[in-house]
């Protein structure tokens, strides 16, 4: 039997296990798990060491050594996010609502785990402990997949959390890592339906789109976000420069950063040159239409493919458009369904942005940054969603389940 | 550009539409629709002739054909249909939640719709309106394929409440009928995400299976039940042999009816002549394990392969268990995760059967009959889903929509 059966099997078997484990041993397991990482944080920099060593063979760049990088103070950091998991409340058993039909059946339906998650992630191992925690918290068994990059770093964080599971008296299937880091492997993890229940992908757009192509598991599809900032005729335009500074230049790598600017052009001649000035003081490259050419000469022209893309970097594409129509069409078309937003002083037309903008989350007069589970108050998040199956936006621990439908009779036939 | 391009763009172009249509213009429409089909109903049946001709030509059994057979009577049971889905309460606009946060912002989870459904089905045409209904009334735009046995009913169909949504001042891309019944283009439908949101299958475990196998865009998986009842030690016997009766013999063709029947061990002397007897009253072939076939020697012995399947006929499954925990885990082996029945007295393992077993509706002391939305007391749905995510259990129209978060903010930034 392969690896992939094996771990499978004890996955699903701990999650009947999962299923009605009170809150209490599961936040003592988080709790063991955040001690005993700072506890062996030397024997994990140790396996860190060596993932760093043969990814500097194999030349891997700067950036990405640096992401694979765990050091003491990375490490508290990751204990402290599993102390806050253990303190957020667990969703798992509450009963959302309950009914008496006419015949006295008593129906209601009640929150219960998923079951195995699968997580198929890149290089960051502070990913392992948290995906781990959460699924733990919500009750989920969770099977991880991470990057060959990071597999001796993996290794070692799935020996402590298992141990802290067994300390806890968790059937240790709970966390399982898959060792095999070949595609091949993560081909058939991607098709694992007998044990995965979903499959939650994390990582750049390449990942993404190879698991919604070709996973036969139910896949949550996050992170991609072609986040648009529609400055409108009427907006408050100190307002608007603040927002766009901000939902541009605060974290140019996250997914609920701007890429695009649209301009009403009714203020396209008060507006633009300053915004552009604004966004250059911070090193941000503009491309933009015909019309943001003519007002500032020196912005080099857009592609239609600069419109769609998600540059993730100190890049931006502008746009004047003629209308709310227009701005709201463009976002429709370009955008990748996750933070919108629109400045404007015109109440109709924040209320038709809220309604007509097809994405995870709408703003008026705030900046995209904000589409955060923290920020939103739920806590610490799996990532966030994009499509519209399941869940949509920041995917807290309530994402992360589902219901079942209890039914009290006393004889009742149909 | 080839038919699913051109109705994947009218549909998601109608989508947008239908986003912030008012409930009132979807009730006229709906009621539209079912007063045109009821007129138009000589013209229907002409086309359905054409189809059940065809399929007789084809050799096509009776039965198939008789799925297929629309006449007044069947038609008039479809407007009614449509005008209680009309009656039904309208999902979409609804805030679940509002709350601000300390920065001021104002953050709410709003009901919306799903966008375009993609449904594929089998022969019976009145899928055509119900679920076309159903999408509409939830504000969704739907592109139906249906089998080529049926196309000629089914083209009529959507010519009506096309005309109809015409008349209600709706885009008539709201309502799509794929025409071309190929293989093929069933193939290129299922990777429609350029388009479709989400598909449903609606028909047998074969095209189920092939569309959670070859589909690209999320799909809802729907209707296989190899339900069980179990019959505990301290059942009361009466309402065991009622609800066993009820769950296999009412309707055996729907996927809530009884497939397999377990007996705690130490009432299999009292209880199992008698119910092998009521059984075989009813018709019922019933095949059993060796202890069944030592208590009623002329029981068919059953096969391991009889324990995973779902009959939708006369034929049962029996098996005498050692305990609750057996027959937990016989259930969660070969259960197919719809409806789960337990008969028992004792308070114990009735929570334990609730909270242990892994299904979309787990019933006490009641029959697995009532999963269905009308039982529910959702009213019509589009399909029992037997799946974690996104929906589980009946799917009536909230379970046809997602949310997105509306943010209202006055110039927060982060």
């Amino acid at each position: 039997m392969c690896e992939l059966q094996v771990k499978g099997k004890n996955a699903k078997q701990a999650s009947y296990q999962l299923m009605n484990i009170s809150t209490q041993i599961k936040n003592d397991a988080l709790k063991r798990i955040a001690e005993n990482i700072v506890l062996y944080a030397s024997d994990i920099i140790d396996k860190n060491k060596i993932d760093i060593q043969n990814s500097i063979n194999k030349g891997i760049g700067q950036q990405m050594i640096d992401r694979l990088m765990l050091n003491e103070e990375r490490i508290k950091a990751i204990a402290e996010g599993v102390r806050q998991i253990a303190d957020l409340e667990d969703p798992v058993g509450e009963v959302l609502s309950m009914k008496k039909r006419p015949n006295g059946l008593l129906i209601g339906q009640k929150r219960v785990p998923l079951g195995v998650i699968g997580i198929i992630y890149e290089s960051r191992p502070n990913v392992t402990v948290d995906a781990a925690s959460l699924c733990l918290k919500s009750s989920n068994a969770v099977m991880l997949r991470g990057s060959g990059d990071a597999i001796n770093s993996n290794k070692e964080l799935v020996k402590i959390m298992k141990m802290s599971l067994a300390e806890a008296g968790i059937n240790e299937g709970a966390i399982e890592l898959v060792e095999d880091t070949s595609r091949e492997t993560a081909a058939n993890f991607m098709k694992l339906n007998e044990y995965l229940d979903v499959l939650i992908p994390r990582g750049g757009a390449g990942l993404i789109k190879t698991a919604l192509k070709n996973s036969t598991v139910p896949v949550i599809e996050t992170g991609t976000g072609n986040c648009h900032v529609y400055v409108d005729e009427t907006a408050d335009l100190e307002m608007a420069y603040n927002i766009l500074i901000n939902a541009k230049t605060t974290r140019t790598s996250v997914c609920n950063s701007c890429e695009s600017l649209l301009v009403h052009k009714n203020i396209k001649d008060k507006f633009l040159a300053e915004a552009v000035a604004k966004l250059r003081e911070k090193n941000v490259e503009v491309r933009g239409c015909e019309e943001t050419v003519k007002i500032c000469s020196d912005v080099i022209p857009a592609t239609e493919d600069d419109y769609g893309r998600e540059f993730l970097d100190l890049i931006i594409s502008v746009k004047v458009v003629d209308s709310i129509d227009e701005a709201i069409n463009h976002i429709n078309k370009y955008g990748t369904g996750h933070s919108e937003a629109i400045v404007t002083e015109n109440y109709t037309n924040s209320q038709r942005f809220l309604n007509e903008v097809d994405a995870a989350a709408v703003y008026v007069n705030a900046s995209t940054r904000f589409t955060d589970g923290f920020e939103f108050g739920f806590g610490a998040e799996i990532g966030i969603s994009t499509q519209k199956m399941h869940a949509r936006g920041p995917m807290g621990l309530k994402e992360l389940t589902t219901s079942k439908y209890i039914i009290y009779g006393n004889g009742q036939v149909r």
